[in-house]
């Protein structure tokens, strides 16, 4: 083992002593001085404005002498409007119900045993993302207002902002009197650190991986921890032969291009063969008109001249772009298979008019949500009144669909008796 | 990669493949097709007794041979009691509410839309267990009654008797309908295949370890699949210093000896240091009575000449034997610093008459499992009410605590719309 893993090691095994400890005092912190933490946070965060800007600019400036991608620099950019609505975010998250404490279950068995289940916080949560440095606050609060220590591990383009931004939560925790190790963030851009995180599970509960497909797959490669993971979203609405028309394409243009970098967007569309003919060709204007480009099985090359050729690959690609597949389908049942085949098992829905197909669609479909005449860019934690969300979990162990505040708790059994011994 | 490693890799997938299909049709059947697969089974079983037990002379012959240990060969062996146990367990899950299809929650948006959640299998579980041959039909069983299909990784040691088993079992599937593949085992002693199971992520949901230590860590370094890890159980009794001295010699007693094989019993006896005088003479000499052996710290030694000095690693041994170590402690919050630094996050219990340390104590540890006045042998699925478990779970995410049915199970969001579309 070179000198550098081994510092790594021991630096982490530092920050997970310290998080763990923290994790303890906040289990049984109350609901104020959670909230009271939130709500300073976000007054230092207005008041450092102008640090977090500054900091930010540093990012920018390298960011741009490094070539990044204009989508990746706007992800990283910060003004005034963004730093409001991270402080806002805080205030928001203080105004949650606290789900610690919550008595899930109570039963007494016939020998006077009362056995009751308390919602308790997870524990220790590690988060790993990539350039956007609002997921510091967001992801940073979410924890906290669940009564978990974070540990975040922020992509190394917005250190400064990050850095600049966790000062701002550590005021907010003093000011509590709460320990400002509730949030921490590992302090190297080096990505060793990352792996030296995903041994820590003496220390780390779960790991949130925030980010995109190749980030996801290396972190489940090498975790030791559980993951809640965020898999791409290859989402897919089905207007079955009974769909109304109007409604259709109302959906499919919404599904697909209100905001096409979201992971809820809809990135194939599948039509019923049968009624292809009839509403696909408005369905494909109108996709057109909005500027985008649009790949489909030869039937729906055959109804507009504009639709390029699919591959086998488009019909696995999540585009987060205006790009969208277009398949024809013999029936719901063709439907189904298409999307089991295909699916990132995130969001998909289907539009109908007839109540007994939407049922069968939406028993069959295993994915995480699944919609009936709704647009599949609804797959957000706010829309699920959930208040805010660190990610939507692809996974069916634990948290499924939007993980928010009460998906970042456990339980723990606790037993009350008046002596009993087993028989 | 050998020639061997490839051909399980290709069994496995085949395997994995086959439970999925099998999965997808027993996510949708009914509770009555399910019951009564389970009941046939139990008739199956009954009638192949005969068989079975031959089976089970053949495993028994060669571990035997092997010269395995008397509990081992107590745990693998078959008689006609335990054969009538093993069909009676398999109509008590008939018995069970089937988890199945419950909705969770529901709401409406202020757009109108309906999200309701919706309690669906997991989907595929792998099963790696040791020796005891009913874990087969127990495991296999509960897997079907909660809507999964199973893959089944028995000890090498119960081969034959398993394969008799299981038998049954498709008997009874085949009766009811359902595919004989929704409990599946793997037809191989050689271990190599085990590391084959542990990479079958895109086929396998989750994992059940059941086993000694040693296997269950080999699984947690190798498994790319989530575990509901059942750790060991170094379970923790203390006696406080406002204890009733009966009620605490009677629970210690039983937690320790009832049944010293199980995860549930107490390994380590903590007790306040201003009353072990009084209390721990009357303690010692009972566990002694019954056939325990002490090991303890000086103040226990110092009580009684019998109690012989215990090393530092006796606070992180699970027995599982007729052996318990006894440590003093100042009060409840060194008793809670020990527990926290020696628990399996198991179960650990308190014994005090005063309900306010009583409360500390449920707060401060971070067991699965904590109780008051009562038998840590009391931790156990049937003793929950669960009616069957397949492993208590010292892990926090999804299922902590006994894993029974409803453990079994994921939930997928069901979101019905009349049209919407994300503003």
């Amino acid at each position: 083992m070179s000198k550098t893993q081994i510092d790594y090691r021991e630096l982490l095994e530092g920050l997970g002593q310290k998080a763990k400890a923290a994790a303890r005092e906040l289990a049984e912190a109350s609901t104020d001085a959670k909230n009271q933490a939130l709500i300073k946070s976000a007054e230092a965060v207005r008041r450092g404005q102008n640090h977090i800007l500054s900091e930010n600019a540093k990012d920018m400036a390298a960011a741009e002498e490094k070539g990044l991608s204009g989508a990746m620099l706007d992800r990283l950019a910060l003004d005034e409007g963004r730093v409001e609505a991270m402080a806002k975010g805080l205030e928001d998250i203080a105004t949650l119900d606290d789900p610690v404490g919550t008595i899930l279950s109570e039963i007494e068995r016939p020998n006077g045993l009362v056995i009751q289940r308390k919602r308790v916080p997870l524990g220790v949560i590690g988060i790993i993302y990539e350039s956007r440095p609002n997921v510091t606050a967001d992801a940073g609060a979410l924890c906290l207002k669940a009564g978990n220590a974070a540990i975040l591990r922020g992509g190394s383009e917005s250190f400064y902002s990050s850095a600049a931004i966790l000062e701002c939560l550590h005021e907010g925790l003093k000011q509590a009197g709460l320990p400002e190790d509730a949030v921490q963030r590992i302090r190297t851009r080096d990505r060793a650190a990352v792996g030296a995180m995903l041994r820590l599970s003496d220390y780390i509960d779960v790991i949130v991986p925030r980010g995109g497909k190749s980030l996801v797959s290396r972190i489940t490669e090498e975790s030791k921890i559980p993951l809640f993971k965020h898999l791409e979203g290859i989402c897919h609405s089905y207007v079955d032969k009974d769909a109304d028309p109007e409604m259709a394409k109302n959906i499919v243009l919404n599904a697909k291009m209100r905001r096409t970098g979201v992971c809820g967007s809809t990135e194939t569309l599948l039509i019923d063969q049968s009624i292809a003919d009839n509403m696909l060709p408005a369905i494909i204007d109108g996709l057109i008109d909005l500027g985008c480009e649009v790949r489909g099985d030869s039937q729906t090359c055959a109804i507009d001249s504009r639709v390029q050729k699919a591959s086998d690959e488009d019909w696995d690609t999540e585009y987060l772009d205006s790009i969208i597949s277009v398949c024809t389908v013999v029936d719901v049942k063709d439907a189904i298979e298409h999307i089991i085949a295909h699916s990132s098992n995130h969001t998909d829905a289907i539009i109908t008019e007839n109540p007994e197909t939407a049922e069968v669609f939406l028993n069959a479909i295993d994915s995480a949500i699944v919609m009936v005449n709704a647009s599949t860019q609804y797959a957000d934690g706010g829309e699920f009144g959930m208040g805010a969300e660190i990610g939507i979990s692809t996974g069916k162990l634990h948290a499924r669909g939007p993980v928010g505040v009460e998906q970042l708790t456990s339980s723990k059994y606790l037993v009350r008796g008046t002596g009993q011994c087993r028989p």
